[in-house]
């Protein structure tokens, strides 16, 4: 090893396919009007925090014990919270979904094996397969970004994928699956499904979740985070309802300890909480299909949201108007598809700040297409 | 798919290596006194207990948000900590070193490349390398379990491993590698070197840390845990000292928010109290040499040990001894080459009752050996 005190990068013998990459992530920028990472702007409310402090003064008495490395107890919670009759044995938990989807993968996917998804969809997806070298392929959806159903069912023929993945509500378009169509997709895979519910309990009432599926598929796994419905982003903690030996594939790959004390008893804390956190969700909601409407009166187009967030367009230079709203304290998402941007649903405050900003920065801002 | 509400771990496509694996991890078993996963017996003061509510319930006001991605505070805390002249860029940390030996395997191991250690040693290695396709490939420690730096330097020249893995001092045998045989290592190793250091607070006074080798060469990094000195395995936070580059090339492979904004803020207090947990250490080390120094007086063999744990033995049927005695209410660890059992050091009183009942047990167990 010869001795070059500070190294570049390209003075290390890194992974050849991980060359040039940068790390992923949103820009984090100190602005008044955070819109850009789908979080519920509604922080916990003064009694759940002094809960937090309770159970984690409780937890930091053994902090010097490894935590309970099942983390029963959380996902007896998380199963009591999901209901459709699951229990513990139906329920895995990990560092956020970005975990629970690197365990799947690195059960079913992995070298030699394929991951199918339909674009657009969650940026984070492709990294997951990178990171578990799974062959990542997609299909597109339709330009309303519902999924094709036929040309998924056509392209599982083919391909024959490992793995199938679907967000929904979808990530960035917010668009949702119907059941009978995740159905048909659960029918023609050959190995596993994912149907990722980060944003379900945003979806409209009478939304039918994939739970209900559980029964039937042998092989389907429902996912779901404590980030977005529970306001707990910065806790860290996503989910996962399957069959039992479902979970016990993803227990085989699971690092021991993986959940640290701290992280098991702040999210009991959270859902313990469920029902006002549930009761935020009713705001949101209603504030997602009151932006929407203001949305299309101002003759953009807009993809029906079931989630906490709206995909609009569409910009001849979208990185412009993104600018333009940052320059009047207002920050949401380059992302998705070319021309469109994604913002999240804030408070109503914050809604209002959005709207009145792209309200000054619309009549400068050219269509994509127009002429 | 077909519908079998209730598969067998049999009837999923797990990836073929995985199949008969079971989860890592020692048993969790309800027993007075815990000598088994080398935890720090002292829990957190009541004055650390306090900061730590304290800075939850300040954290739990924004546990909306998503947590800073780059843990800056953290790491410049850990840096400040490991002295050295080492700065935030130079410092990496994750859930565990777990999740650090994983970032630092996904980004130089991984298919078609190898890693190199020296056995026995820890026993998470290997699934380390099983989880990212990486090679695993060991070379025998010599008899007192010290590195047998000359198979080493050949089996390296032979080999050429993408990444040479070093404990030291070692997991589960306590001894410690010396610096000039460490850095024989980082001048034959082709690839990257990890030394591993979760044990480094309890070697003898005057030991130097591999983090001296830093400057000189950059493709070595120098892993580090709090769960150990720092009483914190609760806590889950492993960190690695390395080049900025190469901190670089993990941040590249690490999913977005990997680190939760509870575990920031508890680790953060945990390290501002550092001077008290660190003279817990002292206690520990005076416990476990007098430890060594009475299984000496019985005749049996003990791995001269630099950390918070004794490997001791050679046992006809260390199961049988392991068994006799949880019978009395003390659980150690069967794990190591075959024969040797593994103690870790508590507080006096736990000690205590390991003398005692090994005391009892030693008469009927026969030694490996023996005649």
């Amino acid at each position: 090893m010869s001795g070059t005190a500070d190294p570049k990068l390209t003075d290390l013998p890194l992974r050849p396919e991980l060359k040039g990459e940068e790390p992923y992530g949103a820009p984090q920028l100190d602005v008044p009007v955070l819109l850009n990472v789908n979080e519920n702007p509604y922080p916990p409310s003064a009694a759940v925090i002094a809960d937090i402090g309770r159970a984690i003064t409780d937890a930091a008495a053994s902090m010097n014990r490894y935590p309970e490395r099942d983390a029963m107890a959380l996902r007896d919670d998380l199963a009591r919270y999901l209901g459709h009759g699951l229990t513990t044995a139906n329920v895995w938990a990990a560092n956020g979904s970005n975990e629970v989807m690197t365990h799947v993968l690195g059960a079913f996917g992995g070298p030699g094996r394929s991951a199918l998804t339909f674009a657009p969809s969650y940026s984070m997806y492709p990294e997951y397969a990178r990171n578990t070298h799974t062959e990542w392929l997609t299909v597109p959806r339709r330009p309303d970004f519902s999924l094709d159903v036929d040309l998924a069912l056509r392209s599982i023929a083919e391909i024959r994928p490992d793995v199938v993945l679907v967000a929904s509500p979808n990530n960035p378009t917010g668009t949702r699956a119907e059941l009978d169509q995740l159905e048909a997709l659960c029918d023609a895979a050959p190995g596993v499904v994912v149907i990722d519910e980060a944003y379900a309990e945003f979806a409209r009432p009478g939304t039918r979740s994939a739970l209900e599926l559980l029964p039937k598929y042998p092989r389907l796994a429902v996912s779901r985070t404590m980030s977005k419905a529970f306001a707990f982003a910065g806790g860290r903690l996503g989910y996962l309802a399957a069959a039992p030996a479902f979970v016990d594939a993803l227990r085989i790959v699971r690092l021991p300890y993986h959940l640290s004390a701290v992280t098991q008893a702040v999210a009991r804390v959270a859902l313990a909480h469920a029902p006002e956190m549930l009761r935020q969700v009713d705001v949101l909601r209603g504030e997602r299909d009151e932006l929407e409407r203001w949305l299309q009166t101002t003759g953009l187009d807009a993809a029906e949201s079931d989630a906490n967030f709206i995909l609009f367009g569409r910009f001849a230079d979208r990185h412009q108007v993104w600018q333009q709203l940052l320059d009047r304290g207002v920050l949401i998402r380059e992302t998705g598809p070319q021309g469109w941007l994604r913002v999240s649903v804030g408070t109503p405050a914050e809604n209002a700040a959005f709207r009145d900003a792209l309200t000054e920065v619309l009549p400068t801002a050219e269509r994509a297409g127009d002429e």
